[in-house]
């Protein structure tokens, strides 16, 4: 038992409906006085609704994907000219990115209102694009000082993208068991995230304007991107970058495809993951096999997409494919990766054969 | 789902035999140059061990149990005098809470290595003693900012003592259950510390110089503070605190013989805890009378204490102590607590009858 863990200081709230009371509370509580709120176009009705009980300084709805540093710049000027003393953000991904770019120069503390799962409001991970090439990187100052979760707030988020939106958590808790920073601790955070996704995106399947499916997920979103950035990008992730990266193929549905394959192909080598894994996933057996069995019956249940091929990957890709993700493979992955046994598993991607293919007693 | 969580900020190292490694690593990261080490005289052939790759700038052994005013007094005095800009804490619980009082009024950080299974070390609460009165209070200021645990470091606690704090670690996790600010995240850190001290502290037992179970006892006592402090007193403790404060009951033996019978009476009452608690303890089963079975089977494996009235508790001491409990019963706790039914749980644990005469259908 040889791990460094580093917890990062969070208050997070939860509470369906509570969203207004838990800002003001939050910002009452830390004497700001000069709110920048950062929500699109698309959200400034909602996010009103949210800051119904605060004052609002300035509202800044310059929101674009992946954050382009002149995004960020006109972002961080605005802060600037209002004397913002506090940062709220409420939507998705790209919302709580360009807070986090705010933040990484200008020092203030973000309150972030996630509307997705998107998790990055747990995160100390910051993100800009300049010129087509994506900079990330770590710094304790973009990591939200509070987040305040409501699930009334992702009622209005389609079936289909919650459910491969929460598949992408899923990944992250998976992933997370053999990643290079894994312990035992975001091993158990992961379990814990696995739990609620597996029980709440069937809900959200069934009835999407139901609860509690809501706030399961949301629940396990936070709790995957607590374990993800903790224990960082293991196998599942490396396979994923290079097949969105070089091949163009769409990301969660590339999530949703590789992490059955991933899963058998370590669990053999890792039997008390993937005994956590299984558990997790609700089966009474802590097997390879269970857990491979328990995944892939989430994915039946929740109708996840099955084979790369249906997104554009080719039998041609796979060579190039698999020497891309050889080079990037983390020492830390359980099951030695070779050319032949990663072009099986790719290969079984490519074309939805079943998972349990890729079990092998190690 | 309505909660809020604090996740408070820390870097925790665990490897047997790399105290001294890792230490001078935080200490070099820190840009530390006036270490002020406080251990105990009986700890500092240890301590000079654990610090042989760092520079001191001063030592202070004057360590006194529930930390004297006028002994912190001393501390901070020195730590003034010698400009210490870093507190290493290397000991118990006393020695940890010397250091925290001193971080207290003078605010530098504490680096925290600890010997005993005490837990102090994960928390902010603080504690002093004026004219035997105990003062304790919550402060991020004392919060240790890295704790380095090293499990060779408790290879010369007794079985004994190492079996009652490792079974008051254990109460700490059951109780967090259903304690005032119990969720679902203090939950899963709790059931992973269950799960390390019930595989642990039987391996103390059986081989006391092995490392495996020490490691485990220690990586259970971690996250037992950790879901303590962020869930606060349950049932459990407060019966303790008013056997210990009134009666003059030993600590842990008083910890280990309540708490079967609290967990008897209360699981059929939190059947979802009852689950945790009892999957963490082993069993197959999730329900009430499973947990409570698993614990017992521990109990006994571990030879613990079963009896109050082995320690001085008598018939006739009941009716008093069930006043003082029942005008401090958590409201958060899951089965009303009245008079009748807190007197057959005292007169259970009292006389030792099997606690699973406290199981009750609700």
């Amino acid at each position: 038992m040889e791990f460094v863990h580093r917890t990062l200081p969070q208050q997070v709230y939860f509470g369906a409906g509570r969203a207004a009371a838990n800002l003001a509370a939050e910002v009452r509580q830390r004497g700001a006085s000069r709110v920048m709120v950062i929500a699109s176009p698309r959200e400034r009705e909602r996010a009103e609704r949210v800051c119904a009980r605060i004052d609002v300084a300035v509202w800044h709805d310059d929101v674009v994907q992946h954050v382009p540093v002149a995004t960020a710049e006109k972002a961080r000027s605005v802060a600037a000219e209002h004397g913002a003393d506090l940062l709220v953000s409420i939507g998705g991904g790209s919302t709580t990115s360009l807070a986090k770019a705010v933040a990484l120069t200008r020092g203030m503390p973000i309150v972030a209102v996630p509307t997705t799962y998107a998790g990055s409001e747990a995160t100390d991970v910051w993100g800009l694009t300049e010129e087509a090439t994506k900079t990330t990187g770590v710094d304790s100052r973009v990591l939200p000082a509070a987040v305040i979760y409501d699930a009334e707030l992702t009622l209005s988020l389609p079936v289909g993208l919650s459910v491969a939106s929460g598949l992408n958590g899923l990944a992250h808790c998976v992933d997370g068991m053999w990643a290079p920073r894994a312990d035992p601790i975001n091993q158990a955070l992961g379990a814990e995230g696995i739990r609620a996704l597996a029980r709440g995106l069937p809900l959200i399947a069934a009835d999407p304007s139901g609860i509690e499916g809501r706030e399961l997920a949301l629940y396990g979103a936070y709790l995957s991107a607590v374990a993800f950035a903790s224990a960082g990008s293991g196998l599942h992730h490396k396979i994923c970058h290079v097949l969105g990266g070089t091949y163009e193929l769409p990301h969660a549905e590339t999530h949703a495809t590789v992490l059955p394959y991933v899963l058998a192909f370590n669990a053999p080598a890792a039997p008390e993951a993937a005994g956590r894994i299984a558990h997790a996933l609700g089966s009474d057996s802590g097997t390879a096999e269970a857990a491979v069995a328990a995944l892939d019956e989430l994915r039946v249940r929740l109708h996840a997409p099955t084979a790369l091929r249906d997104y554009g990957l080719t039998e041609a890709d796979l060579p190039g494919a698999v020497e891309r993700v050889l080079a990037v493979v983390p020492p830390s992955n359980p099951r030695p990766v070779t050319g032949n046994n990663l072009t099986a598993l790719l290969r079984a991607a490519l074309t939805g054969a079943a998972p349990a293919t890729q079990l092998e007693e190690i």
